[in-house]
């Protein structure tokens, strides 16, 4: 769907609910798209990101996602650097108040948020695409006396905040709940009305906060925005939502290398939900990943190494994909055996296993090595040894393994790379 | 016990905890009144006022009083005029949140507060007692910022406030707590903080707020104040405590006739209280006045007099409380029956009640003078007549009654004062 193409209200909002949680209230975005075209203005889609941390990561991305999606048919993208909010600390998920910030430490991290969020969204691009606004809270929340305040805590019964589940949880297991905790809700929903946001887009965590706005906004005399709920991808342990506090998150700042290997350390049940949510792939590719993932017959490893090589490509170009891909490759085919691995010298064709494994110096004794082979603990070249009655050619180089001890076998006449004495 | 004298610590401790309900924690006073005389410096002792409403009445004096008790023995009285809280609103006690007031109600009334206040304290003594110092907390409130108000917030913890018994209660009723409501103890404990204050007085449903003080002056370094609850007293149904809301309340600025028939209207179980908290009375003067409570051959509408008297001359002066008992019992001696009745001239020695009624024009016919009798609707002086054969003498004037309709029966020849042909 391109943006010159301006479709009507309708076919964006099928577009727009792909990949979404929940909307709500349920018609709320289709109406916002309605009196927005109506009055011939576009949408002003909001997110916020407090810069707790210093980089973003592909949890962040898929949010960012939907929103470049709103880009691209036209719509305003407020971005909203919660720099005010990070120094309260939003409590949510949190089985403990989490530290507040120091002005620096946010400032910092605000710095590398922007540029991070441009490798989604696009900064300044081609009309009638729109530019990204960016806006700081601490601009308006630094303003804000103590009877602003308090007109904002007015708004809400500590019933209504109770309600909400992680500060019902924390409240009834008598886990401290700081009463600055329950001002967060209010702020992020008071941004709304700052900028006059039509829709906020948020994790499934941030519903509270989200549905806040709508209730400040309609106290303001706004039309209360439509929420729209992205999933929250779980991270590297492939259970809990990826955070750069659980350090299960893929950063998008981190080196092409790094990426790829973390991807592929993913559990394989990842596959599907990350090609989903933080590729951008359209809807017949994930068809077609949908397939793949059903066919027993096919390698889960082939599939996830395309979903590595296009998560890197999204941040780092095709050709830092494709070095990443060969990279992992050569270390990883070799099942980390190092390069500069110690040789040792066989003399001879063949050689029994318990004489290889004396004279290579990795077992101390014979009684040693035929233990070795009896617990599984010997590798020829991966490949697990349980023969006592083994007998190795010795024609070509091999990697012999006790445990952990590993030595590299080369006929005789290959001595000179030897390494060490 | 005079301002000169400077008695010890021990001694002072013995006098000022005298009407005391509660020292929080026990102990407290002595020790601030022992580290004060150690640096040779008066204690700091607050108050605080909301000018909620316009007046103060004698509910407010009892904490005033004990502040003059300290002002007279050459200490330090700081009095907060809540002009911040006020607009915030205290919710202690009140089923439903309280309107928040206008500045303008709150400046209109702190202007009146400062007179009344005086009126118990002494604004500029003699040395070597001090001029009460007198601060408004909207000075300090008014330069907080967003982040100062958080800073405050995050010292407390949810399940601490509601801790505060008529917050539980609302939470636990499902009555609305609004969030703001929560900080109106932090406000009261901040005030502590910005004046160093060694003890604050407070009415016993003041106790959380007060202790408040304590833990914020810790945080802060500051040594924690000492904590006096002052009992609350009824108001003139008898039950609820003295409340301008409850409409039960005798202000210290109500002119002296209504202050001394208020207090008299007041049941008899209040004589000994009120003696006792807003007379200024001493140790020997209420044991006196004990002993005459505890006397059932004494009449207590003597002692009530007394105390109306008493509590007329602390606010109007002597001559001014005597007036008022003058025309107090002028009036009510005759039950309040007007100067200015209409006289009837009854001819004769004596007369029938039913002739009586009819001739002067009270009853319209014979049976329903009747009537009257019978249901006990007509009274002589006072006195009901319910006998159909009562025979009234004529030789002296006597107020008749018929329901509410009432007329002066005058022996024929006075008839020179009928108000009316």
């Amino acid at each position: 769907m391109s943006s010159t193409s301006a479709p009507g209200p309708e076919a964006q909002h099928e577009f727009l609910t792909r990949n979404v949680e929940e909307v709500l209230p349920a018609g709320a975005l289709l109406e916002r798209l309605r009196a927005a075209a109506g009055e011939r203005r576009p949408l002003r889609v909001k997110q916020g990101f407090d810069p707790t941390a210093p980089d973003i990561h592909l949890g962040h991305t898929v949010g960012l996602r939907k929103l470049r999606e709103f880009q691209d048919l036209g719509h305003q993208v407020v971005l909203i650097v919660g720099d005010a909010t990070a120094r309260v600390g939003d409590p949510s998920g949190r089985n403990r108040t989490r530290p507040q910030l120091s002005a620096h430490e946010i400032e910092a991290h605000a710095a590398t948020y922007l540029d991070q969020f441009f490798r989604v969204l696009e900064q300044s691009p081609a009309p009638p695409r729109l530019p990204v606004e960016v806006r700081h809270n601490l601009d308006w929340f630094a303003r804000m006396g103590f009877f602003d305040v308090m007109r904002l805590l007015g708004t809400v019964t500590v019933s209504q905040m109770l309600e909400r589940d992680d500060f019902s949880r924390r409240f009834q297991a008598e886990q401290a709940l700081g009463l600055h905790e329950m001002v967060y809700p209010l702020m992020q929903g008071w941004d709304s009305v700052e900028i006059r946001a039509d829709v906020e887009i948020g994790g499934t965590d941030q519903k509270f906060n989200l549905v806040m706005g709508r209730d400040l906004q309609r106290l303001n005399g706004q039309p209360p925005q439509a929420v729209l709920t992205m999933p929250l991808i779980a991270g590297l342990d492939g259970e809990q939502k990826m955070s750069k506090s659980y350090g299960n998150a893929i950063g998008v700042s981190e080196p092409p290398a790094e990426m790829f290997g973390k991807v592929m350390s993913a559990p394989d049940h990842l596959i599907g939900v990350w090609w989903r949510y933080v590729t951008a792939a359209d809807a017949a590719e994930l068809a077609q990943v949908e397939r793949t993932l059903a066919d027993r017959a096919a390698n889960p490893m082939v599939l996830k190494k395309k979903l590595a090589g296009r998560i890197v490509a999204l941040y780092h170009g095709e050709a830092e994909a494709e070095r990443a891909r060969e990279r992992f490759e050569t270390q990883f085919s070799r099942r980390e055996i190092p390069t500069d691995l110690e040789q040792w010298p066989a003399e001879g064709a063949e050689m029994g296993i318990k004489d290889l494994l004396v004279r290579s110096g990795l077992a101390r004794s014979g009684s040693e090595a035929w233990r070795a082979v009896d617990q599984g603990a010997v590798r020829i070249d991966q490949v697990k040894v349980t023969d006592r009655n083994h007998r190795q050619g010795l024609e070509k180089p091999f990697v012999l393994q006790l445990g952990r001890r590993m030595v590299r076998v080369v006929p005789a006449g290959d001595v000179g790379h030897r390494s060490r004495p």
